[in-house]
């Protein structure tokens, strides 16, 4: 027989499994327990399937009569595309519910707990708490801001380039970290560049990961529409491809992008492309998630604009030197490092030979 | 009862109690078992002192009389500051000696072995010796190069900058990470900065530790001695400083500058200090560990003239972002990311908020 914890972490297991295939929904995992024994396991899988308690309470049958639920998030107690979870737990006999945290989303935050309690049910609700909130940093953002979570990903040498002066970049990390960086495109619901890196590199931009991926909407950052209509995100048909400009971009260049089926949004008529803008327009276009891929200018106006939700951080254990080298957040900077951004809940990781360091900023 | 490995890694843990103190001779480690039980155990402390097979020969008493002896070093066979202890080993009645690495020095490598064998001991060499050269790799490099081992210690953070545009540097790293900095500065024989760092912050570069440490000689690199004659590192009379410069000085200032038992040493007519020259010269004066602090320039110089041993690179999770300001190296760099300097044997740890990864630059 295990502890509350136990099952509820190997819930959030079931869940995490299902990483980067639910948006715009949560993961959700959830274990049915009686007796000490494990009588059923379920997960959200996809938008519009199954809820986890649903398959779990499916795989329990008549022995869910009596069971403890655990699940990583409040059950819904609303009709969305499929009945409320929360009947169904009722309807199966569910004894006890232990829940991670309650749902961010308005439309049904305490009311799961509370239908639940009306009907007799025991409610333990904060297990894990903090472990659901991160699995689901995404989702939560996304419900309560309307607004993608962003994640910054970098990759350095140890002596602080991402390429050296003369603007060789290939390769910083090793195999292993450029592995995962396609397992976090496939995970994330768009991609964004600034059009420097495509015409300096001409990126597919497209999750390459075997035995295949899902790839992320290419978001480009192009302030006077200079991009090359032979651009590889232009004409590969990889994935949709979305160019984010200003008034200040030719209405010709845009007109020809608009027929080849490119989405161009303008931001308005200030000098760079705006950020928070951009963010709002991800959220309405339902994109719930975005990869930031920039060189230093596009960092830096996501740092300036206070956008980054996340960053992740490759370094390689190599030297280039160079003073003319760039680095990865470029722009004029902070002036005093006590006013530096300090990141919180830091990770560290050894992938392959390089290290991975992640955390979130500390807006202040 | 343990195996050698185990009595060998007890050994070394012996030896490295004394890191710091032992210059210019390695650090030793020697333990003596006897039927399973451990009967004596010592450490070289300091240079003058006795050899650790000798403190744990007295330590056994008539114990070490067929006893295995345990020993970092290959034993010494040769009258230095104290009497051979492969004599002493012989004369105690140890019956096997276990030797981790043959003593890199010319005078006597092979040759301690070579008398316990023709005394009737069993030798068994090889024993963690990855271990025992790792933990001496100041003393082999000394002894077999004649110049100090280098190690360019950095800080940064997680984008890559030792400073803000605006020069702020205080502070990048955590108490934790600067505090193993002065135990470094006390494990060292001297210490390096450029004289930019000098007129920036006019440091002390001496150890601040509780409860104390030993103050690394300054070593302070000053093409054209700007050096300011009320430098900290000149009046605060904490350990003695050197000036490193070339003929391009002016006389009158290094007059003043030795007047005031500064050495100053100039290493020819070069646009610039001659790194090569300077660790000659270091080591002809004994120096056998040099700590380089420098900022972006010194560190590239160093870089570009293959001077580098080690690098300990601390990274701090925050942000400041800036195309201008500083990062660890400098200078103009190399030119393709394929042919940037790899470190090898890196390792990673967390050390308070901060990673420190460390490694050994392979040059090519």
């Amino acid at each position: 027989m295990m502890e509350h914890r136990e099952y509820m972490e190997l819930a959030l297991k079931l869940a995490a499994a299902a990483r980067g295939q639910t948006s715009p929904n949560p993961m959700v995992g959830c274990v049915l327990v009686k007796n000490g024994e494990v009588v059923g396991m379920g997960a959200h899988l996809r938008a519009g399937e199954a809820h986890a308690e649903v398959q779990a309470l499916r795989m329990a049958g008549t022995k869910a009569k009596g069971a403890t639920a655990y699940v990583t998030l409040e059950p819904c107690s609303h009709y969305g595309r499929t009945p409320p979870c929360a009947d169904a737990l009722i309807e199966h006999g569910v004894q006890t519910v232990v829940v991670a945290m309650l749902d961010p989303n308005p439309l049904v935050a305490g009311r799961g707990v509370a239908k639940l309690k009306e009907a007799g049910v025991n409610v333990l609700t904060g297990i894990c708490e903090a472990e659901a909130k991160r699995l689901n940093e995404v989702f939560i953002t996304f419900i309560t801001t309307g607004r993608p979570f962003v994640t910054v990903k970098t990759a350095m040498t140890l002596d602080g380039k991402v390429a050296t002066y003369s603007g060789s970049s290939r390769w910083i990390t090793g195999e292993e970290a450029r592995r995962e960086v396609h397992r976090m495109r496939h995970e994330h619901d768009a991609i964004l560049v600034g059009v420097n890196t495509v015409l300096a590199d001409n990126p597919q931009l497209t999750t390459r990961l075997s035995p295949g991926g899902k790839n992320p909407i290419r978001v480009i950052v192009d302030t006077t529409l200079r991009i090359p209509m032979d651009a590889n995100v232009l004409t590969d048909g990889q994935a949709p491809t979305w160019i984010f400009t200003t008034e200040h971009a030719d209405r010709t260049k845009r007109a020809q992008l608009e027929e080849k089926r490119i989405r161009v949004f303008s931001t308005g008529d200030g000098p760079k492309v705006d950020i928070d803008c951009l963010l709002a327009t991800l959220g309405e276009q339902q994109v719930s998630s975005l990869l930031v891929e920039g060189g230093s200018q596009i960092n830096s106006a996501f740092l300036h604009a206070r956008a980054i939700n996340k960053v992740v951080a490759y370094v390689a254990p190599k030297l280039v030197a160079g003073q003319n080298a760039p680095t990865p957040f470029g722009g004029l900077g902070i002036e005093e490092m006590a006013d530096a951004i300090s990141l919180m809940d830091v990770s560290f990781e050894k992938v392959g030979n390089d290290m991975k360091i992640s955390g979130y900023p500390v807006w202040r």
